[in-house]
């Protein structure tokens, strides 16, 4: 490079091309060594990828954080052709098996975190705060959420007011006909699943005492609200005194066909999607919701069918039941999750939910009309809905039978249709208790203390309880054989407990104290074979089965923790609150000791 | 920069000074960015440090792998001072709670491994072949060393031929009464620990049978010997017909003074340590070892005194004890051995023991002197002194009692002298039937039967036995109350039972079938409680106390890793096989599935 400079500058110049050649060479020179100097401009472009990774979110006895996901860090693909630079590459060989390129500086040798991420099962994300940037390690993806202050049955449940049931992909959709949700797990065809049933429940009702009461816009009320609505073609509306509900009611008298207008209001909701009313159709008319994003008007259509959801182009159909033709019924939709799991149905050709509009609501037929109320919320109507279904569901043995085949292992430890879940009855009790409390209806207080037999049958007379050594009951959440012992399905179930020794008297009470004192014996026995030293076991598998252990992922691990909290103000237990600070302690990469 | 340069330039210039300034300034130039490029000639020093640390290596029942300690990787101090180069640095935020310094470059972060290493409890070392630099990077520090193929009463001790007992820093000495170790674990002041005595059996037994019969040279075998010996002053010398011992013997007479020369023999042996021979001496007379390093002549003095050991500048004196002055005596020590232990005490100012020489061997006194030998090693002696102690010091409970306190854990689980141990229990039937097949003394037979007596003891009794929830027998290593479930010394004392079972007949065989079988019991049924899905447990603290689990550091590890490997040739369950192999995983960094 030198040689070349001089060279060229040996000529013969005159002093202007003299100086010239020297800033030129000076640029030449300068050239040389930046373009060796800095980052490649290909390589230096900071155009980072932080792809959420496949796995499937909330998983987990349908306990679901709404806006977690594991990120991971996506390493480059061509990161062996970085130039080499005044960091030097270095071999690292790992464990002698096999070599990543790590960097060298001085003393200290740099591990790639593409490397560490996956060997280490951590996660890391760049941030980017006003121009600085930073890496942040995370040694775990999910968060602990505290349950209430206050143990009371009628509280919020845990943490559940963080939880979105009905968001979950294997929820299909909320029946129109009694408004809970219908689980595709395990079972794509649909099933009612009590354990999530329940969730939906005590989500909404802890939603509730969270939120408080919704906002809420009556759109016909009383009879000068009717004047605010709109009528197609041949629609008769009048007022009636309705015996049934001791009030004024909205008759109207249209034609049936979707393809009418009916009887319709028109609005420009953006953020109140909840929409609630009685009405009563005797003939074959229906209820419509009309919504709108940036590009596509879309219809809700509820209609007496039998059919649980359907749809054709851009109308989405709700099955309001056959044969509820003719009976007051109550109406009560989040039309954006409605419109959200018709567009995740295989017949929609859309799939995004954009930016929504409430548009209208129409109802066509004939029928009485009441109440109709647009909100921000329907938390306890969705409540009492599921609270309904476990009293018009619960079996002559007391219990919600599951009526999919479920494999917690393959050909190890299988339940087949038709098994109980002490979970599902835990939870069913935590929602009937509430719903007692709430309504003073004592039919949930006596569905509630019937949900206790199913306790005490053992696993293998189809009931939940397992032994653990021939020596601690144990509620199972699955009742395999052998039995799998999964931690936080049993510790919901003795919440259910809980809050029915709260308010149970005379016989009940005995028992329902009973059952709960065992459970907490056997917890408080058996707790600490659920930690792992760095992080706990989703269930005791690996005892029972002699498998390998099966470590509770992130999203478990927080549940554990919440539960612990939970039981740190239920029971006066020092085991409990020992441990619980080890394991949020675990989620920072703290370990227990070793000798 | 480059308007420096132009302004020089701009002046009045002849062509020479234009050209030379042309070249100062692009020599300027270069130089500028040069220095900005390459490495800080201080940093870019690689003058790596590896220290190993200080942790105490085998502190572990009294298993210990000879060569192995854990390597420290020790970052450099001053890491920040690094300059900023074209790996950017990056501030990475550790689970939002400190961060470290790391480097970017394109889209890979690079973390230190001095980090990486204290948060994930990982080991780093450079390796450097033929100039060619690497990182190892190993996941744990410890070795998996196999069993025999067959699994024999009569065969290695599982792979206790890698353990040397009598090295460890907590074993004072070999006595030269019993010649069994002294163990200053847990009390300073020393005692014989059974474990250890077993273990020290154990080993050389299994060294024995891996490395044949040693090398050996013998010194005064027969009469004609005697005149390969010298004699200091007034010393007197005669063959003669020993009754006791049916062959011809050395009569000695000297003064017995400790400065006399005595009888004498000279020699400069390298790497044969191993002194035998038998002697009786009916005067205060003694027997001294002459060993030299490249710095000092050493002698080891073995005297009729109580005193176990002691030292005074170059002479170190091991007790024979006091009376055995008129017995026949088998001497078997290892002088390097000796020597080492000599140099550890106090009272001694030389550390180092340096490149070894064994000089000489000289007696003192009237006495009387049979097959002295100079050996590569003594090991079926060292293993005889070792059964005899068991034999000797069997108490009438069947028991070898531990005589100092034992706090497992301080306040919680604690044991008074005098408790029993399992593995101490197993570990001695292990050494005493190898001695009955190895002799055909029944003595030992019968004094391993007698050891079963403790095992049905329960540890409440003052005996070993533990139940796990109220169900399965557990043979205690350290018999406290709550109990404490240790793994390792569990299997050891099964595999005691095993031996036994092997040999025994009639009510003895009944009786060992019987405690082995509940024990293998017990172990399938528990041994995936010490499965922590990323390594084992030591014990079950964490379940009978309610503590945080006691994680099982690398070299227990690879213990309960080599029990499992020996319990898969001994009993048909693929519980073991399958656990083995997932275990042995482990120490590659691989983890159990999560769900």
């Amino acid at each position: 490079m030198l040689k070349s400079v001089t060279s060229i500058c040996n000529m013969r110049f005159n002093r202007r091309s003299l100086l010239f050649l020297l800033v030129l060479c000076t640029f030449m020179i300068c050239f040389s060594f930046w373009s060796r100097c800095i980052l490649n401009p290909e390589t230096s472009d900071l155009n980072r990828k932080l792809i959420a990774d496949g796995r499937t979110n909330g998983d987990f006895d349908n306990v679901h954080f709404v806006n977690r996901g594991a990120k991971n860090y996506n390493a480059p693909v061509n990161e062996m052709e970085i130039p080499s630079s005044n960091l030097q590459e270095i071999e690292c060989e790992i464990n002698r098996e096999y070599s990543v390129q790590c960097r060298k500086d001085n003393n200290e040798v740099y591990l790639p975190f593409s490397f560490i991420q996956k060997y280490f099962e951590v996660y890391g994300e760049f941030e980017n705060i006003e121009g600085y940037e930073k890496f942040e390690f995370s040694h775990s993806y999910s968060e602990v959420h505290h349950p209430p202050d206050v143990i009371r049955p009628d509280g919020a449940f845990m943490s559940f007011e963080h939880y979105n049931v009905e968001i979950r992909k294997r929820v299909k959709c909320i029946t129109a006909v009694e408004g809970v949700p219908i689980s595709t797990q395990w079972e794509p065809a649909g099933h009612y699943y009590p354990i999530q049933i329940a969730q939906f429940a005590l989500s909404h009702y802890s939603k509730y005492l969270k939120e408080g009461e919704p906002d809420q816009i009556p759109l016909l009320n009383s009879e000068r609200d009717v004047g605010m609505w709109l009528k197609g073609g041949n629609v008769n509306i009048k007022s009636v005194w309705s015996k049934t509900r001791r009030s004024q009611v909205v008759e109207f008298q249209s034609s049936d066909s979707l393809s009418n207008a009916g009887f319709y209001t028109m609005m420009k909701e953006t953020s109140n999607f909840a929409v609630t009313f009685d009405f009563k159709i005797v003939s074959n008319g229906s209820i419509s919701l009309t919504l709108k994003n940036d590009a596509v008007t879309f219809h809700l259509h509820y209609v007496f069918s039998d059919t649980l959801i359907t749809c054709d182009g851009k109308n989405i159909y709700y099955g309001l039941g056959e044969n509820r033709r003719g009976d007051w019924i109550h109406f009560a939709r989040d039309a954006d999750m409605d419109l959200l799991k018709g567009l995740s149905l295989k017949c929609s050709k859309y799939r995004k939910l954009g930016r929504l509009t409430l548009l209208g609501i129409t109802i066509r037929g004939h029928g009485w009309l009441d109440n109709v109320t647009v909100s921000s919320a329907a938390h306890m109507d969705h409540f009492f809905n599921a609270a309904n279904w476990f009293v018009t569901h619960q079996d002559s043995r007391g219990g919600w039978p599951i009526m999919v085949t479920r494999k917690l292992i393959s050909g190890v430890m299988e339940l087949q249709p038709g098994w109980y879940s002490a979970m599902a009855q835990g939870h069913g009790i935590s929602t009937l208790v509430r719903a007692y409390l709430k309504s003073k209806n004592t039919v949930y207080l006596r569905t509630a203390i019937n949900a206790l037999k199913i306790f005490e049958i053992s696993s293998a007379q189809g009931g939940v309880k397992a032994r653990f050594a021939n020596s601690y009951n144990w509620y199972e959440e699955y009742p395999t054989t052998p039995s799998s012992f999964v931690l936080n399905g049993f510790i919901f179930s003795l919440f259910g407990l809980y809050d029915l020794k709260e308010i149970a008297t005379g016989e009940p009470l005995e028992k329902v104290t009973q059952l709960y004192e065992e459970g907490i014996k056997s917890l408080k026995a058996m707790l600490l074979m659920y930690d792992s030293g760095f992080g706990t076991f989703y269930d005791l598998r690996h005892v029972s089965a002699g498998l390998a252990p099966n470590r509770a992922r992130w999203d478990y691990h927080t549940v554990h923790i919440s539960q612990l909290l939970q039981l740190s103000k239920m029971e006066d237990e020092p085991l409990f609150t020992r441990t619980v600070k080890r394991w949020q302690d675990y989620m920072k990469g703290v370990r227990s000791p070793h000798n």
